[in-house]
């Protein structure tokens, strides 16, 4: 069974454009459209070892960008930060006077999910 | 008259781990420090054109960085939302029901301007 790293998809959100072109479209090609590695191996006449190992690079560059930024780990914060002010604009909307300020409150929100 | 960049300085608080030592210490002298190129090279023991050569990689380096990632464009629009969500907090401060709300608020468009 192929192992789904969700986090790596994650960090190739941000940094994708940071590898290079074998190594966006091997991790790509394995990870968000779930081939295998044999059958890249097969569609890019290389060996299943050689993707392997592009991939397996691709991956490891992906937690050093992320190492040496933080920005994955400040943009899940920010997720949950979106959250709360989703929660804080309903909440504000109960409050007549506060109905106007709730949908500002609402449209930051939405914007920060967006990240 | 040295030119300072703040655009680049921005880059670099977020990127400046991707370079290597030399640049991120060339740079931070420079732009950071404000020591002039001659003085950078005199402490270092390399030409003057040594040192001009290792920043303007590492500006270019977070150019491209930005380019490819659009990681700080992001950030200055969150500053943004943090200055916004700062004023509803201000205003939900004068409407008694939503006072305990605004607090909320205020501690996250805080935590928004600390990114």
């Amino acid at each position: 069974m192929k192992l789904k790293n969700n986090d790596l998809v994650l960090l190739f959100d941000f940094f994708s454009e940071l590898l290079t072109e074998k190594q966006r479209e091997y991790f790509h090609f394995y990870y968000n459209e779930d081939l295998s590695l044999a059958e890249i191996a097969e569609n890019e006449g290389i060996t299943r070892q050689g993707v392997r190992d592009i991939i397996a690079r691709a991956g490891k560059m992906l937690l050093n960008f992320e190492a040496k930024t933080g920005v994955v780990e400040r943009f899940l914060a920010l997720r949950g930060d979106a959250e709360r002010l989703e929660a804080l604009s309903k909440e504000l909307l109960g409050i007549k006077q506060a109905e106007r300020l709730s949908e500002d409150v609402a449209e930051i929100a939405a914007r920060l999910r967006e990240w």
